[in-house]
């Protein structure tokens, strides 16, 4: 018998397709070198003798995933939450990411942010740091310690910034070369090409990002189409390339290798079609979409494209980590959608849990479900004792709109505890 | 020295009007025999000797009043989300409230939601029940032994309603006056007059509910204008009203005594002007009107009438307990209907904040201030380390917005701690 293997007893639910739940009452769960061996209602012979940890009538789901957020803005959550995107980014964001060139300031909040993540039962994250690479090095030592898969980003920013957060464009790429060599292959934590978003990168900038992408093979995230001054900004800045995706896509950065923007809100029908073509994954933000005024993001639209939607927390213009909260605000939000929007029906409580886990996950390859062969990232969830006639479906429901970070019990990351 | 005189020290801040926030650093809250007696940057000689509790940089904030909630759904948080309002009484609610028939049942779930509304900081609340007059006693009762001041109405229900939960109209009003007579001399409980919503009920129940109100001159609640369909439905059943709310208003339940009607989403602008000029609170539930695709309620539109604003949790249609995010969620959907009508502009973290507390606390003379002469209801509540440094109005945001319940450390109300 292998020493790494064992099983977790409980009422496990995922979902295997955005469809419906896929459901097994007082079943095993057989982690096998950190990976989903199989689920079984009578546990096989073959495993006699392995550890079996019984947790009675608590679920068992797949770790969330959040593809979009901005560890350095943890400590402004709630802040300038009166402006919309360029606004809030000025008087509020800009000067908080300074702060970053601390490595002091930068070990107390991202161990925070790392340890907020855990607690919100996130086993898996890509994440946006700041311009600092050392800062940068500091967020991916944490995630490591703490067993936290992980996508990390140095930003990028090198025009329309204040001073204080403007790089020297050859310096950029340098230091962007170095932390990618330095992190590129670490197991757990992957390097990720950051431009902040179009504006704020010169196009010597986003050239050189993209030559490092295809030069390392490595994926891109960026932000897209979240707000109408910032689309009619870029065509202002960058009049040659007639769409504000067309930037990224003339430097390496929209789907030559794997991609995530965050928000796509206001995009045309046209730019939906494409996106289903190619390998950008949008990432859909609610709560920041909300928070800053930005839109809504036409979700129902790009699934019936077959597009695989992504959900971010996208703290601090979000004001959530708890991805649970994420989702119930995705179908909120499509709801709004719905209301001026008649043809396009609401998203399903599937169909965002989905989202968040398996269809996140594919960013990831072999995350966010717990069938065979998936990593073994999953929480154990333990809820009030008033819930428990209640069926699994009914649960994990309840679970996602009222549940509490408390009742997380336990946390999983590539079937290691964490938490 | 009077024995029921004590401080606490701490940050103070709450909302005198919806405008801005009033702040006091590190001062002392002055509460005698459960009244607020004053606020002082340093205590005057005549308080010597009185106990002081100081707080170090804790929050010191009005507890949180609910104006709208479902005692009885609190058992069904999260479900029935794909559903609208008509759709998901039949499915679930009515189902839920069914179960409370029981006596044994209503004791757990009522003591579980009180224990809840002390968990999240919401220190009076204005509460529908079922139609069961004897569980409708054990939530006054369960209420009382908590210490949470409160109006509690038995529900009435005698048409359009599954059998098991439809009233024979002599009695409903017999069991009523019974339920006024057993509470409407408590100091802390009092009993409201509470008609489902106008299908539901007879002329003959409305007219009794009516009569009611008048003859004990009691508070009135119910819904108005929920969903379109709804308000179809209404004009059908009784045509000869002309619009919704004059079905109340003809029974003596709109504005004869004070009264509450949840949602408002969908009034006229003469029906909201007319609001405007009499005692009717509407009581904003923006979560409920998401979950439901209810619709948006225009709360720019009335607080520019100058109608003070109620909010409500609306569970089991929200789905959550803890007013700050009933807040964030109004500011959220204020953003939404800027978006659709850029005239009316977003609600502000201070408009929110006076609606869930001075504002809500309209309805309970008062309630909802730390000025001096209101009842001591209030928080103390402990942020994490790192936000030590920000301003008093920063930490605010972030305890409305990323707050949990787990920083409020204490809960008063009438000055007797309750947590």
């Amino acid at each position: 018998m292998p020493e790494k293997i064992f099983a977790i007893k409980g009422d496990i639910i995922f979902t295997e397709t955005n469809k419906q739940f896929s459901t097994y009452l007082q079943s095993f769960l057989v982690i096998k070198d950190g990976i989903v061996e199989g689920i079984y209602k009578i546990l096989p012979e073959k495993f006699n003798g392995i550890s079996v940890s019984d947790k009675g009538h608590a679920l068992i789901l797949p770790g969330f995933i959040d593809l979009h957020t901005h560890a350095a803005q943890f400590n402004q959550l709630g802040m300038g939450m009166d402006y919309k995107l360029i606004d809030w980014l000025s008087s509020y964001t800009f000067k908080e990411e300074e702060r970053f060139s601390s490595e002091k300031y930068a070990e107390k909040i991202y161990r925070a942010f790392a340890e907020e993540l855990i607690n919100c039962g996130t086993t898996s994250a890509v994440i946006f740091s700041t311009i600092h690479k050392n800062s940068c090095d500091i967020l991916c030592r944490i995630l490591q310690e703490k067993k936290i898969p992980a996508y990390v980003g140095k930003v990028n920013m090198d025009v329309n910034c204040p001073s204080f957060l403007c790089e020297n464009t050859a310096e950029s790429l340098q230091e962007t070369e170095e932390f990618i060599n330095k992190w590129k292959d670490n197991l757990l934590i992957k390097p990720i090409i950051t431009p902040r978003f179009a504006p704020t990168s010169s196009r010597e900038q986003l050239k050189g990002l993209g030559d490092l992408a295809v030069k390392y093979n490595l994926p891109v995230q960026s932000h897209l189409a979240e707000n109408k001054a910032e689309i009619a900004w870029v065509n202002e800045l960058f009049p040659e390339c007639g769409a504000y995706y067309k930037v990224y896509e003339q430097y390496n950065l929209y789907g030559q290798t794997k991609t995530l923007m965050a928000h796509c809100i206001h995009l045309t029908d046209a730019e939906i079609k494409h996106l289903a073509k190619i390998d950008v994954m949008p990432v859909h933000c609610p709560d920041s979409n909300m928070n800053l005024t930005s839109g809504i993001m036409p979700a129902r639209k790009m699934l019936n494209e077959g597009i695989n939607i992504g959900l971010g927390s996208d703290i601090g213009a979000g004001h959530e980590l708890f991805m649970p909260n994420v989702m119930v605000r995705a179908i909120q939000s499509s709801k709004i959608y719905n209301m001026q929007h008649n043809e396009y029906k609401p998203l399903s409580l599937a169909e965002v849990f989905y989202m968040a886990t398996k269809g996140c996950g594919k960013f990831f390859d072999n995350r966010g479900s717990l069938e065979n062969g998936y990593q073994a990232d999953f929480l154990v969830i333990d809820l009030p004792e008033y819930k428990q006639n209640a069926s699994l479906e009914e649960r994990l429901a309840y679970f996602v709109y009222s549940g509490e970070k408390k009742y997380i019990k336990e946390c999983y990351a590539n079937g290691k505890k964490i938490s």
